[in-house]
């Protein structure tokens, strides 16, 4: 009912502000016996973290976690997990001056109006740092679909107007964590980056779009009609901070191909039914019918920018302020795995959610 | 769990097959003492219903509705509202040649393999007949939300390769019904039919794309992080059949704008606090700031086409074949209510949600 | 959230007022492919319709019940399962005086304090004819439980002061249906009833027990903490109307032994871990054990006695009447496949759940 | 769905083992703005505690709380709540010997079975100490009561065989915290503490009942049919460990009373409307009628007793063993806060429930 749970068989409560005492979340529906793979969690929390490169805010968080429940001797117990990562290097004073202003394109102004209150400092909960939590939590989906033989790979593949032109499948994956802005192109990197740091020179912001491939989803994920596995993955990404669109399979170029030029033909390859192409993304009927499954996610360019602002006060005054505090010219490198956590805790739901119909008692 | 609700607070459980006896909805969170409005029922059912204009199917429903439970004496008790309408145009023989043949692009092969048996007759419940279900609970939310003077318009945004240029703030949206295309530039609309019978001569389909607009949506709808207004509003469209994108405000576009040029500003307007523009298409933290609300939906060309196709039967044998039956060119002038319905329930869900938050008693 | 859905992975949505057109219950996570046993639906049916014998009300409802979707060909499709009965008997008349009377122990009050409106009529949705409902869904979830070798039999333990004194274990449960009364032990049946007759002759009504023994529950079942079997298992009987009170395992009475004689020691019994005693109930920890499950339902004398009362009206005067219809004396006999319903409904919601866990990848 | 989270709109998640680093639970849907008492965090934390007096197990817990998020300058945000406290006095070696035998009547064996993998340190997550997590939560739902002049006091109405004879509106239950069993009947409360002493120095433990008393609730809370308010309280208590029975208003001894004794007749007094009676225990059809709302809840004996007992081996063996540890000989009085807190959850999640029906559009 309020918004803080993620999923309905592997649900994850998120909570935290970014200058209180912690980010976590609680895991509740997590198989148990497995083998918890420390490494992992902490590769996703860097990857997210920001100070990474001199593309990304310098907010210097070691992001070292905790875990206080349902792990025991190293494996998962199958009670609810609570994992998470304390607070320390918030500098609350860059908000001071912040505190009676709602920024542009902030949340400042929604949350006091639904709340009547509002810790501003570092934006409280309306900062993405919430994302801590969905890293977290993602990682332990991804321990799961690691063993079902599932890959995810999110990666960034536009900055401003600089986009790879080379579809998912032509592209190296492996590369894309070769350089700081997460692009398995390594020559678009190069100038996705060089047009950040343009951006940031001028206390200005870049938005763009990550796409993700998931691939080996076995075939009968996803619940019909209104849980359908894209209806749970578009809600997955909207619910990240500065997304403002989605797009699965053929996404918004699909509308402009015929109905004879988008239909995927059914053949069968040594025993198993596939399609020729792959228009559908992966998913039929909101069901993933076994082929990769791939979309994009548009993100705005994030609203703290530098230059100086015009906003209205909280006693509605016209004000004129220049934000402070560290932030991300782009925020797209460091979106990419938050992408794949979302997309780790859809799928992971949806594999639980199918097991009901595994049993076959009447089969 | 099962995915056939949608909602939390007005929650919708729909059922039905397209062949079965009926289609239908129980709607659990109406309020009580509303005046049931049931032209508007009629309205909405007479504009997803087939067999409306040439452009559509000609299966011929009558579509008139029933009312099983939730309503006395012409208003709503605040109990559930069971509503159905039978199925009566169903001409299953139709399907008799299709019943071991997995058709391209449809959910006959997905289901199966889920489900392990599935009412082929009519493409059972992966059938878009299921939409008569959101339309009829799509109607008690529009009830609540016009005695709210919130107003929701979709129309028809493109089609194929023909699109409205004009942004939807300059649009005479009261043209919409005008035409049988549900476009509110008549001129555009004219274009658009012309290439849906170029295309129904040939025996192919269109897609295209889906605009809508909401009016005067109060400040303060819509839950922080996971349950956002607009991953909300991302998930209702993803659950409608052939849906591929979702686009929020400035959408993939805004990702081509720098952060100095989207960002909203606010100023007060006699009292009120606005947005000088609307980048974040009314939602921004995931909650409504009180601006327009506006959104694009791309639909794929529907994958009933009637030229020859290939595919693999149930045994996976390879086939050639020729769906009969009476398939729309293109469907989204019928797709339109079922958009509006969609985009009721989520902002009626989002009013009750809010409710508590009303009541204050630490205020 | 508005408490007309019961389960979470065995879902399902009641609705229906006591004189509106129908009573129904749309099921959403019944396993596909399973046979329907109608026979068994409409066996319940009559078990708990009213006009059975001279113990029960007189309304005479044929209880002829239709399937409006989630079955084809004689089994389920895995779909949502609507079926509903028409109610053909009501006499609305016989409650227009009743109309602005708050009857004592009804709910007229608190439903009109609720909503603001009430169907009067036979006590709208307050009516215990709602649980047509509860024995729909429940012969759905039988057929799963008979499947997997699980019975449910309840009877009536106690009219009055009249109480059967042997425990369930030297019961005859056969003979449970031999009577009208149904309750295992004939000689105690025949007392009761003449208890029943007498009270109807003064206008009176009576309350008392019903007992539910369950076998074959394989063990693990339930989840801890909040939804543990037991918990879910007292919901479901407090959710009928006139339960007061639930009792588990040694229930009351285990309150009045010592740790040392309630505590059930576990032996191995070929290879399988029994306990020689079974105060537990079957389950321990929230989760079944193997053992039998048995309860007992404290059921209060019905509301409706048919002697001169005294009450307010809505405009809160006083007044004086006397209730016609027609009321059962004793709703014991009626409410025992009601009691096992709402325990199939239970079990077989936490038989989807532990679904998930006997996939274990991590075994 | 994994059954650790309670309440929908009110809704806490608990999380942590009894030997892990903590025990706590997050609130989501806590009203903002409000100012948190810390002291009743706190006091109620210490009824609950370990080692309070003589009659407790010598387990030494400070009980330090940590509020990890959504408090914010002393007052709630509306955000999340998360709130731990965590482990220090945890002598796991005492529970060495116990790894691998099944305790008779603990949830060893069917955590066990159910998962595969168990926590056996102090019970892991089925030891009664996850209901710090409760009281935790409880106290926020009380802060909510309190200011809505919504009063809920638990006692101890009966040890073993020893009862409160007088009922409730009797005594005086400011007594009940006047001496260690918290039973308000200070005579009685020396005879129930004798006993248990008694048992204490066999190795014996005793059972009993609370009972429990709410003042002052609005009519109107509570959801019809199956989340009657009543139907939650009795899910509330079942999901404490231990509990047997629930009883609510006249319970089982209303069995035995007949229609005409049993009916609460409305009268209006001073134009509020109330009943002469109140049998029903303040709530009619699931909803609160505005009287007092009264229950009782039974425990068993708990399993833990020092005595040498019978029991099985993981791997099947029979085994004799004497369980150490520090464990109560009547777990009664530490239950009086945890009583009270569940029902405080189940009040105020049916207070923000009941608020959509508040905002009344159509009224």
């Amino acid at each position: 009912m309020n918004g803080n749970t993620f999923g309905k068989a592997f649900s994850c409560t998120s909570f935290g502000e970014s200058h209180g005492p912690a980010i976590g979340v609680v895991i509740d529906g997590c198989l148990p016996n497995m083998p918890v793979d420390f490494e992992l969690i902490n590769k996703d929390l860097q990857r997210r973290k920001p100070g990474q490169s001199k593309l990304t805010t310098s907010r210097n968080e070691a992001e070292e976690f905790e875990i206080l429940s349902g792990v025991f001797e190293g494996k998962t117990l199958g009670t609810p997990i609570c994992i998470m990562v304390r607070n320390k290097d918030a500098k609350s004073s860059d908000y001071d001056s912040l505190k009676d202003i709602y920024r542009p394109s902030h949340a400042d102004f929604t949350y006091q109006e639904k709340y009547g209150i509002r810790d501003h400092r570092g934006g409280g909960r309306q900062s993405a740092r919430e994302t801590v939590a969905r890293v977290l939590a993602g990682a332990f989906a991804k321990m799961i679909l690691q063993k079902l033989g599932i890959s995810i790979q999110a990666y960034v593949s536009q900055v401003h107007t600089i986009e790879l032109n080379q579809a998912y499948t032509q592209l190296d994956l492996d590369q894309t964590e070769s350089n700081a802005i997460r692009c398995p192109e390594p020559n678009t990197a190069k100038t996705m980056m060089e047009a950040i740091e343009v951006a940031q020179a001028t206390g200005d912001t870049l938005g763009g779009t990550i796409s993700c491939v998931i691939k080996h989803v076995p075939i009968g994920w996803g619940s019909p009609v209104f849980d359908k596995l894209n209806a749970d993955l578009a809600k997955a990404m909207f619910s990240i901070n500065a997304v403002k669109g989605f797009d699965l399979g053929s996404g918004f170029a699909g509308t402009k191909l015929k109905g004879s030029q988008h239909n995927d033909v059914f053949e069968d390859n040594e025993g198993t039914i596939h399609t020729k192409t792959n228009h559908s993304g992966g998913i039929q009927g909101g069901i993933s019918n076994g082929e990769d499954i791939y979309f994009k996610v548009a993100f705005k360019p994030v609203a703290s920018i530098l230059q100086p602002q015009e906003s209205v006060s909280t006693s509605h005054e016209a004000v004129k302020f220049t934000i402070a505090g560290r932030h991300d010219a782009c925020v797209l490198p460091r979106a990419v795995p938050i992408v794949e956590a979302m997309a780790a805790m859809v799928l992971v739901d949806h594999y639980l959610r199918n097991a009901m119909l595994n049993m076959q008692p009447f089969a």
